[in-house]
């Protein structure tokens, strides 16, 4: 985006939030760090309910040990002129043989793939947002917080 | 890029690599830890030198604190379906008034600004890779690492 856009409203912010969480068959960065302070980032496919993120990783995957250890993940959507990060907490961990059919079959749908079709032991992440932050350049920078402690503020 | 695209070559994937490292006015995804373990993650402008990645950022931010005390970084390079992921360590940090001027030069000409330019106090990091993987889809997992123990393997 050019630097001389100006800045989005904070409606607009978090309409273009919601945009890229409702995108279909994309990826999102996911930051995760072990226990001992070894940090973890990978892409990964992600699916939206309207209330958690749905990712989905082998259980012995780093990403997944880490999440499920630690309670939360750092995700970022978009471009890194194009922002969206998403400071989010663990719901819950569901291994795949388990999952609701809501939540595997939503997550299918919006991914281009199925973690239930393929060999390998996986689980499924539900990450509620707590805190959303949306900017593309330095002018953007103030406002750019647009859920704080999982409420909008928009 | 199509899954269907057959595998590249690991002379390709370190050409790529290093086409990624020289992109001007580009970002990364940053991800660090703190020794608590709290992942943190941030896009920042980097530049490359031939042999280490240069990021600058301010002395107290969040990411310069992680990467000071746990000496690694890991970074993602271009999209979530066309990645660079670099596992660096950290050689050098030095603050912005005591640049050599070859590394605030290499930095200012790379990217879109000057840490030497503006308010703040800020440092640079040099980060030497020491692991790059390169992958698009699922059939470009295997040969993704073409930089093992820090010497190019391709």
């Amino acid at each position: 985006m050019a630097g001389v856009d100006a800045p989005r409203t904070g409606a607009q912010r978090k309409a273009d939030a919601l945009a890229a969480l409702g995108e279909r068959d994309a990826g999102v960065w996911v930051a995760s760090a072990s226990p001992e302070g070894a940090a973890h980032l990978v892409p990964l496919s992600f699916a939206w309910n309207g209330t958690h993120v749905i990712l989905a990783g082998e259980i012995s995957a780093r990403t997944t040990r880490n999440i499920v250890d630690a309670k939360v993940a750092r995700l970022g959507f978009g471009g890194t002129r194009d922002v969206v990060m998403i400071d989010a907490v663990l719901a819950e961990a569901i291994p795949a043989v388990d999952v609701p059919p809501a939540v595997g079959d939503g997550y299918a749908g919006q991914c281009d793939w199925d973690p239930r079709s393929v060999e390998g032991d996986f689980a499924y992440l539900l990450l509620r947002p707590k805190r959303v932050q949306v900017w593309r350049e330095a002018n953007e920078i103030a406002g750019r917080t647009v859920m704080r402690d999982g409420a909008w503020t928009v």
